[in-house]
């Protein structure tokens, strides 16, 4: 199925849906972020709310202020570029920023929102070379010269980037716009650069592959899935140089993609080139290249995942360790590598169906991605580690190298985390439901509503604060079809009530129930949101000997703000013999306050005896999302146990 | 005191003896590298011989065949270099190399070795510009200017290496050789260029400090230690800019040298710093200066250093982390940062005769200098990890980034290290004794004579592998004087006999003995190595739960070269209840092979039961300066208990 570029993009568009992942193969569609509403005051629809009224305007502010864009008005006029600011990269936040802004165009009329979306691409589309090429960080007057450091010059990523805004903009009803034009050119150039005559190269960050697949689907050129392919194709031949003291992991270019058994250096390279893989696999129907990234995918998730979803081990490489190397207070889990794990987990639940995707998804959206912006959506996290030491001495603001500092920041050097949650959380709805055949499931739990395969759903819930989830019915196929309601795998207790009958069971995985629906039947599905101990693997050595309190899909964290005054985290221990007990939105858990030693002249001793506690008293925990949100804190997710 | 150029230099040096450090105030002074022999079978004089024999000349080969010899060459006939090899810092590993030399050279006659010194000095000196500059990375055609990248070009540095080599060339007995003048040249340059009328400016990478300090000392020139003093005063404004993405801390250009509380940022960076400013303090008596280091010290021991000595707990930045920050698997405790402790610690003890210092000194000579090469002296460790996760496929061969991977390294492109070993094996006698007003110190335990304060002792032992050191007095002063002896922190049960006469505990600390000695009285002290089990203090997250053997001065290691076929060091729980007993020269202890949990979708679980152990059995602990001498092997120096 070639089509020509005249070919009538807007039917793709149409039988694609809203959506920013629509496979030309596999059992699932998920469904269009036009189809979903979020209730505004609900746990994820304030989140949106906020990003479109605060953080579009941050972002675009901030980028305006440090010259991001007028670096594509200078190229647009022909200047020679002196002391370019930003990194090689920073086309692409404004890129990211474009396609959250059409997501959020794809729900909603705005017109100061669309107005300002226009004028962007127009700056955008200015700087774009004849022959389709575009970026500010190569080669123009004073620049270096276009392709020069494909290690690390980023330039196919960001271009990828721009893909992507385009793609949602076909799929939100907008083929004809600029930006898909702007698009079409990129994507041709780069099929002519490094076609299977061109240059036998790929980018240093991945991110083209999966740019180049959706925009092939969307507008309809299997040409550009056919380069996304050569590039993942390519990978794994050693033929990006290694940047000094990095790993040859780095760029995952040490071994093929389907040669792979686990995720390797660069988290969010590993993650966005998986991603752009399962695309590849699924088109081209390459059943191995599939079921090579799915093994990747567990062995990932059961050795090289933090509780909170959280991916990447190390600071240096911002990578991931080897198994079970799992630091909390080192954990980088850039927000970033959050987003891309939801992308790559995401394309392996509509190429399989398997429940195990949408469950890393829940619990990555509530304990990464909402995690990272503040709740005005003004300042970010892009680390997010399990365990803060040190309390930040003061908030941080202006531009930051990276949040480190256990307090979020308005803006980075390397700014991508915050345009990143702002695509996110824009077309989060995509996420919440799929169908199939056979009828629809619902994935994630949020108050709203839901319009997919002939189904107008609501749903009327408190989640994740509370457990009671009402489905209801307000339209239904005339003719039988299955309604699947994901079980998380923390919900051991779950029960179901269908149209206010008796109480049934619903073991983790899916619920299912084949039947013609009503408008007005309620289905009501109670998840149990007791808070809960959870324990590490003994390989983990980072946490021997410590537990976490998770609710429901939240993992909950200690902070020094909730402490006595003069306790310090260090000397918690938790007593897991009484259980933890609900606490507002948290929990409490009763610990024992245990001495510190005496100090020696090293930290090592020739013999150790348990503390006795001084104390025994309750504390309270809060939601990991909501950390460092009432200032500077010390904090831990996993506590030790009183032995 | 301020000496013109013409001053008898010559006189300087005698007065100091042949010893890396010698401070103008202070109770103590060290002992000359050529009063101390070691017994070549011994621990120390093995490790001596093969450097000379071996480790010069590898390392000579590496930097001849790589081009970083030639560099010095190309500089010489004026040649305009393109792409020239090595790093910006290759210049000080020649020059390392060269001190490394001329301290062999003080204890024995080596006419080879004498004339590799003397051709490796020529070609030096011939690139040196006639103003004293001397660098083949910047300052000549083709290269970047001189001082154009101050926070990272390292040009400061690499002459302060060039410096330290003429001092062991003065204090060895050739103040007139040509890498002396050499080095006033370019001592001189760098206070015409630096002082208080020129830049006002620091070098990225501190080593300056410390080696205008003593080339002052040795050349008798109070100007270099005015500048050494400037340097360290000049340093904690933020002038230097921090590269992208690395922390505030890393060139301790964050905060003045004494405000600050705790080492932090680059680790052999702060040691370097640490070292040249106990130099300053001492020589311009600022004791608050001083003070300000001793207590860095002391938090940095209590909280920042592995049980090793190691110091640095980051790869990114090759960093201390924060307090009881200290990851046993990604420890990076680079041998060059261990060399600099050692620098930083005998500078206090000179400066104090705290025992603490030489405690440490000990511990880190025996667990990370001599951890880093290999028997052959060919091959090195360049972070030294105290627990392996995964083996190293295959032995490295040729250059590497770092060896990370579990075994030693011919060749770094960073090769820092290997020429940091070389001369502190070949100045090793050093840190063996002190004298002062009262009589001498034994610090370190090795077999060999030492002559000191009119002392010549005899020192016969097979330490570290058994604790009996006998101390034979073959000639001593007439008069009474005191002999001091180090009993090690750990060494609780340590007993003293005197001429045959009864044993007497002996508590760690000082032991002392005011007395006038004749030659044959022998002491005989008898430190206990029964391999003994350590905790560390529960702030240290990552080994929670784990415990530590080591015995004497060694710290010892589990070794999957030492496991049953299909048991893995995983699987491994220690039974503390049993002593461990010795092994060889290491230890055996009873451990419970416990099973591993059934993996999950997740690494976390909601209940956990301590795993009944499969099997119960002895397993044999080595060295841990040995690990990875038998092959590519997981290792842990930590164990976790058996709960």
């Amino acid at each position: 199925m070639t089509l020509s570029p005249s070919s009538p993009v807007a039917a793709a568009s149409v039988r694609e849906g809203a959506v920013p992942v629509a496979p030309a193969h596999g059992p699932l569609r998920g469904v269009s972020v036009s189809d979903v509403d979020f209730d505004p005051e609900g746990f994820w629809g304030r989140r949106q709310a906020v990003n479109a009224a605060a953080t579009f305007g941050h972002c675009l502010d901030w980028m305006e202020r440090l010259g991001w864009l007028s670096n594509f008005d200078h190229v647009a006029r022909g200047e020679t570029i002196i002391d370019r600011p930003g990194w090689q990269f920073s086309d692409s936040e404004v890129y990211k920023l474009l396609e959250g802004m059409a997501w959020e165009l794809g729900r909603r009329d705005d017109a100061e929102l669309s107005a300002t979306f226009d004028a962007l691409v127009s700056r955008v589309g200015a700087a774009q070379d004849a022959d389709g090429y575009l970026s500010t960080a190569f080669g123009h007057p004073g620049l270096p010269p276009r392709y020069s450091d494909l290690a690390m010059g980023h330039e196919l990523y960001t271009m990828g980037h721009l893909l992507q805004a385009a793609v949602a903009r076909v799929r939100t009803g907008r083929p004809g716009d600029a930006i898909v034009q702007i698009a079409r050119r990129v994507a041709d150039h780069i099929c002519t650069e490094f076609g299977d005559s061109g240059r036998d190269a790929v980018c240093g960050h991945p991110e083209i592959e999966l740019a180049l697949a959706e925009a092939g689907r969307a507008l309809g050129e299997r040409r550009y899935l056919e380069q996304a392919r050569l590039f993942v194709k390519r990978r794994g031949r050693g033929t990006l140089p290694v940047p000094p003291l990095q790993s040859v992991e780095y760029f995952q270019d040490d071994r093929p993609v389907r040669e792979a058994d686990v995720l390797r250096g660069h988290a969010v390279r590993a993650l966005y080139l998986s991603a752009g893989a399962v695309d590849v696999a699924v088109d081209t129907e390459d059943a191995e290249l599939l079921a090579a990234l799915a093994a990747q995918w567990e062995r990932t998730v059961a050795r090289r995942t933090y509780l909170t979803g959280g991916m990447g081990s190390r600071h240096q490489d911002e990578g991931f360790g080897e198994d079970f190397e799992l630091p909390a207070d080192r954990a980088y889990c850039e927000t970033c590598a959050g987003v891309a794990s939801v992308m790559f987990a995401w394309r392996l639940y509509l190429a399989t169906g398997d429940v195990r995707y949408p469950d890393l998804i829940e619990r990555t959206l509530f304990n990464v991605v909402a995690t990272s912006p503040s709740a005005d959506g003004r300042s970010f996290f892009y680390a997010n580690p399990l365990h803060q030491r040190e309390a930040a001495a003061e908030a941080l603001d202006g531009v930051n190298t990276r949040a480190e500092g256990g307090v979020r920041a308005p803006w980075f050097e390397v700014s991508c985390c915050p345009t990143n949650v702002a695509r996110t959380l824009a077309s989060l709805g995509a996420y919440v439901a799929a169908q199939d055949a056979e009828g629809i499931a619902v994935l994630q739990y949020a108050a709203g509503s839901i319009r997919i395969g002939g189904f107008a759903l609501t749903i009327d819930t408190a989640y994740p604060d509370a457990g009671r989830i009402v489905v209801r019915f307000d339209a239904a196929p005339a003719h039988p079809a299955r309604l699947r309601l994901r079980i998380p795998p923390w919900a051991s207790d779950a029960t179901v009530v269908v149209r206010g009958g008796d109480s049934s069971a619903a073991p983790p995985g899916w619920w299912d129930l084949t039947d013609t629906f009503l408008p007005g039947d309620e289905i009501v599905l109670e998840l149990p949101t007791a808070p809960r101990f959870t324990w590490p693997d003994p390989r983990i050595d980072a946490v021997r000997g410590a537990v976490a309190v998770e609710r429901g899909p939240l993992v909950l964290c200690a902070e020094s703000t909730d402490l006595p005054a003069g306790v310090s985290l260090d000397t918690l221990r938790v007593n897991t013999s009484s259980s933890p007990i609900p606490d507002g939105d948290g929990a409490a858990i009763e610990v024992a306050v245990t001495p510190l030693p005496v100090a020696g002249v090293m930290p090592y001793v020739d013999s150790v005896a348990a503390p006795a506690p001084t104390s025994t008293h309750p504390v309270r925990l809060v939601p990991y999302h909501r950390w460092a949100e009432r200032g500077p804190s010390t904090m831990r997710v996993f506590v030790p146990e009183l032995s």
